[in-house]
């Protein structure tokens, strides 16, 4: 491959042989090799999350947020998967020339609004403009910093066969509202995105303690990718039930109209978690207790087959293999 | 003003209006209030500082440097001139579809030795890919994390009259480096970008202790919007002498040869320090020592007179006001 392809934005297979193949090899540490999201590091009596994503969705609107909202929730979302307290977040923005202001005003309030909900602070932060034409009206970057609890240990080292797999709400509705927003497509939609900071929801469930082994947010690449990075050179396998994983309506229609999958649908308010099977009834009332989690669902568990593999017991009765998304299913999802 | 101009970009008085009314409007903070690069944290028992930086330098690749050496550069060089050890930094990508994969190696590679110069390890990242046309090849957001001694008090609060302005080499080296690698421009030039961590310099500087009051890295807009950032709302002002600012023959070439002023010319590894009057001699013995710095200069010193300003008595023996940059003098140096 000698070309940058969408699909190495993808979040998928491509996404993770290019930073497999290119920036692991030259930069290789403890930390980045982990493969994350985020990096643990220990400041002085403190574990310390730190994250960093750069957003460029298209459209910058979209019902239920924008690239501010996005941009925000995303890096507390990050933040909050791995048992970390969000803290603190630096917004970077570059933005093209021409660039209207009261877009940009709209933007801001937005991130103001979210960092309020959030209970994060924005301490620091870059401006950038580029010529016209030179890039697609207003890219942000936010890293944000958390800080973790020792006593938090998620680690997926701890999953044990039987295991049970919690999702917190219906997958893909930030996918397909960004593809049925897209311009040039006439869909009429009621799909909003799912967009929303977890950190209240996480920081309750981490209450139940150790039952709770592992959980991430699956963002681009969607439910499928996440999980496979979960088996991903792992002892265990997952087994998926398909009548169990939560898909609104809206969303069934839309993928079935256009051929898409929405376990490969990017969520951006959801968290998916690794729960151990004696607690996972305990996790799932406390979860529907959340607003953010009603629809919270147990869709699959841990297996000691299928080693490295995610499997779907489909509805039709069959088992199918369940892959990393390969190739782009839709750009700048993110 | 209802659009975004190039010059919201320039980091002069066009960028720190759109910052303060609209950034800081909306996102007002105790940490955001001080306008400044880097924010310090209190995390656990340590003072944290956090930056972040997007970089759209034009052309990616230059005398002296890259796009991927300067980011890391620009990162340290921020959280350095704060008085902390830089440690650790996320790196996040935003690349165009057709990129040229052994380009971004390129990249990637100067980044490693960038880091590995600075001492600093890359633990977190991400990569976006965004369709041809949509970026120009390729941006890069660094943000970082350093930790400060709470002994270190760099402060405008502590400066006084009398008070000297040490600069640590040649200004303007990075912006007319640019400036002649720029396409379009038949500038045959020897001048090599002065792009460069700073942190072993400062670490140095600072063993000096409280003699050293404040310091920064000036980059966009050069040592002008620099020293007019330190002065700005101050109950002091600053005089400088043209005849002692050091400015290469080649950069004193070039700038007039293009009407520009090597004073609001970008460097991107130099630091410029308010030292105590007794103490500057002392300071300017351990610069000149380290290799960096062996053109480290006292070009002025701070006054009573002229609060909030800055002023340069010119080699002809006038006094002329030195503002901060106005509109914009060279898109995307950095």
């Amino acid at each position: 491959m000698k070309k940058i392809l969408l699909g190495h934005g993808s979040g998928g297979r491509l996404t993770h042989d290019l930073i497999k193949n290119l920036f692991l090899k030259n930069l290789r540490n403890a930390y980045l090799s982990n493969l994350d999201d985020s990096a643990i590091l220990r400041i002085g009596n403190q574990e310390v999350v730190f994250t960093t994503d750069s957003y460029v969705v298209n459209p910058l609107f979209f019902p239920g947020g924008d690239i501010g909202k996005l941009s925000i929730c995303g890096t507390v979302n990050d933040l909050s998967v791995c048992g970390a307290e969000p803290l603190y977040i630096a917004v970077s923005v570059i933005m093209e020339e021409g660039l209207d202001m009261a877009l940009l005003g709209r933007v801001v309030s937005s991130i103001k609004k979210a960092a309020h909900n959030a209970g994060v602070k924005i301490v620091t932060g870059d401006t950038k403009v580029v010529e016209k034409g030179m890039c697609d009206k207003l890219f942000i970057t936010t890293s944000g910093i958390g800080v973790k609890s020792r006593k938090t240990n998620l680690s997926l080292d701890r999953v044990k066969k039987g295991d049970r797999i919690i999702v917190s709400g219906a997958i893909g509705e930030h996918g397909v509202c960004i593809l049925s927003s897209r311009e040039g497509l006439n869909i009429t939609s009621r799909v909003r995105s799912d967009c929303a900071s977890v950190n209240s929801l996480v920081a309750g469930i981490l209450k139940a303690g150790g039952i709770v082994k592992f959980m991430r947010d699956p963002t681009r690449g969607g439910l499928a990718t996440t999980l496979n990075e979960f088996v991903d050179g792992r002892r265990f396998g997952i087994v998926l039930d398909e009548e169990r994983i939560p898909v609104s309506s809206g969303v069934k229609g839309i993928c079935e109209l256009l051929g898409f999958d929405p376990l490969y649908m990017a969520n951006e308010g959801r968290v998916v978690m690794i729960v151990s099977k004696k607690g996972a009834d305990k996790v799932l009332k406390m979860m529907r207790r959340h607003p953010q989690a009603r629809g919270a669902h147990i869709i699959g568990e841990c297996v000691g087959d299928y080693k490295g593999k995610v499997c779907l017991n489909t509805s039709a009765g069959g088992l199918r293999l369940v892959k990393m998304l390969e190739g782009e299913q839709l750009p700048r999802i993110c």
